[in-house]
This record gives structure tokens, sequence and C-alpha cells, in this order.
């Protein structure tokens, strides 16, 4: 019920907007924990609320409805993998194999930054509204800009396949923790997996 | 508490015994079935006995506590994927890639065989009891095996990083559904996926 609360109308009392920043990001961190503790399903707007201490009306105010709270957490949580095009972009394109798979294991081998992105994999793995979030923020924000600069023809199925390699080996080396991936050295990984990464994007 | 339980001792009564296949497999269907709805966390051993009409004593008798009815279900869930292996051996080894690759999506994209697959996937992801579970099904019955047959330095390593392209695959088209890899016809992604398992499988 509560989640599917229309965002409050009217403009907000002054003291909600001196506060609006801090309060935000409170809001913001407050999802990120719960949406990671209890995935996508178990949380609930009021757990969110009461976890940052304000009112449900407060967070249906800044963010919407539960959804549009999770893709504002998402969006933080997955910023680090979002600039992923800019690594790609940084350099030749006969490099870019190696520049995008160092990268994005850069994300995964750091735990500050790989336990969001587990907490976004599992709630999109679970719920239908957790995937279509997921799937519209990579889909638009990073497997685009990634294909537009490959400039191929099926350059986003290319970035896809792409991705696929990396998604697969991070589930197996992360999530699901099978040796000897598990235990692998990065580099001897890294040495296998860019040029397929690089295949996929640029051969013919 | 109950899933704790441990197997119960003692001969089966004549009648247990007369009636064995029959209620294992209807036990089987009944855990497939809520491991598949609820997620490993939420289903209960309790839960399972009354979906397959009997008492939780004797889903305890014949399989032991949760996570060995677990087991037992993803045992039959995966049976067609632990298939894969003969279709890896059934021909010369450079035509490994391909076969394997066309085993794999065969299974996804058969709808009978993908929902249990699916099922499997979303628990290990989500609990790490499941996951050992998926581990050490996986990695013993399945990637073990392949890398028996590829009989190369780092086999394992290599039969997991193909294994990861599949994998990755198989979320992004069928869990996640990106477009445009989940409408794309099958054939060309076999065509740019086979190279990359076959690589990494056999390529120095």
């Amino acid at each position: 019920m509560t989640d599917a609360a229309p965002r409050r109308r009217g403009r907000p009392s002054r003291t909600q907007t001196e506060a609006a920043p801090a309060t935000r990001d409170r809001i913001l961190d407050a999802a990120r924990e719960e949406f990671s503790e209890r995935g996508y399903e178990k949380t609930s707007v009021r757990g969110i609320a009461k976890a940052a201490g304000v009112d449900s009306a407060l967070v249906h105010h800044y963010f919407g409805t539960k959804e549009q709270v999770f893709e504002a957490a998402i969006e933080v949580a997955f910023a680090p993998a979002l600039a992923a095009p800019v690594a790609v972009e940084d350099g030749p394109l006969d490099g870019v194999g190696e520049r995008l798979t160092r990268f994005i294991f850069g994300i995964w081998e750091n735990p500050a930054t790989r336990a969001p992105l587990l907490a976004i994999v599992r709630s999109a793995v679970n719920n239908e509204t957790a995937a279509a979030v997921f799937r519209r923020l990579i889909a638009a924000q990073l497997l685009r800009r990634i294909a537009q600069q490959v400039d191929l023809p099926d350059a986003e199925l290319r970035a896809e396949l792409a991705a696929a390699q990396l998604v697969g080996v991070a589930m197996l080396r992360y999530v699901i923790r099978v040796e000897p991936l598990a235990s692998a050295d990065l580099e001897a990984i890294i040495a296998r997996v860019a040029p397929v990464v690089q295949g996929h994007l640029t051969l013919p």
C-alpha cells in the first residue's frame, strides 16, 4: 500500500528545503542498506523511513514509489560501474577489452564497491521489478554507451556478449565462489578474459 | 528447527518400503516446486511435507536435512545440464566449444528445463548454503569432468571461464532479459559464443 503512494504534492516547507541534501542522502543510505540486507521484495518504504529516522511520507516526497527509491539507490551503488564507458573511450580501440576488463574487476575486487553491486544483482535475479530497473539502467547508461564507442554493426549485441563474459566470471568468482576461479590470480584471469571482451567488441 | 532434525533412525515399516519410490518422487516434486516458488530460505521441510501430503518425519527419513532435500532436488533439476560432459566428449576436440554451447542453450531455450535451472540459480545467488550445494555439484559433476576431457594445464580454470561465458549469457538473456540479447536469434549468439568457449577450453 504505502509503496504505491503517489509522490507528495506541493512545495516542501522551508525547513525541509534546507535539510534536503542531508536527509535525502540519509534516506538513500538507509535504502541501500535495507535493499542489501533484505532484497527488493522484503524491503518496504516504511522500513527505509524507519532506518533513516524519518516519516514514510518524506521518503515518498523525495523519491516516490519503492521502485523509484530502488532505482535511486541502485544508481548510487552502481555509480562506479557506470563510469565504465569512460574507461572504454580512454585509449585506443585495440586496448578496449583489457581496459574494460580491468575496470570491472577493479570494482568487484574492492569489498566497498562489491557489496552494493552484489545486493543489486541479488535483487535483480529475484524480482521482476528490480530486474526491470537494473535492465533499464545497465542498458541505457552502460551497454548502449559502450556500443556507441565501438560503432560496429551489432554493437549493442557485442557489448552485451562482452558484458556476459564479465558478468559470468563475477558470478562464479564472487557470488557462487567456484574453485579454482574464486582463488585464481586476478592477472591470470584478466589475461584470458580481456581478449574475449576485445573479440566480442571489435572482431568482425 | 525442523530443518536441522537428524535423519530418522531405524528401518522403515513395511508399508513405507513398498510405497517408497512413489512417495520419494512425490516429495522431490514438491521440494522442487517449493524451492522454485519460495527460494531456499523461505522453504521449510514442513512446507515440502505438506505439499507432498506426507509427514515431515518422512521427508527427513528419505532425505535428511533441508540442505539434503535441496541437494536431491537440484540433482534432479540439474540432470539435463549434468549430461553436458557427454556432449563434450561426443566428437573431436576442435568442435567442443560449439557442442557445449549448443547443449547448454538447448537446456535454457526449453521452458521445461529452464524453470528448475532458474530456481537453482536464484537460490544459489541468495543463500550461502544453496550456493555451497550448487558449487559442489557443478564443480564435481560438471566442470571437473569437462576439464578431464580437455586435459590441458589449467583445465579446471579453463572450464570455469568457458562456463562463465555461458552463465553470463544465460543471466542476461533469460534472467535479466536485456535487449537485444534477450530476443536475438539463437544461431547468431551461438556463432559468437561457441568460438569463445572453444578458445577458453583449448587455445594455448
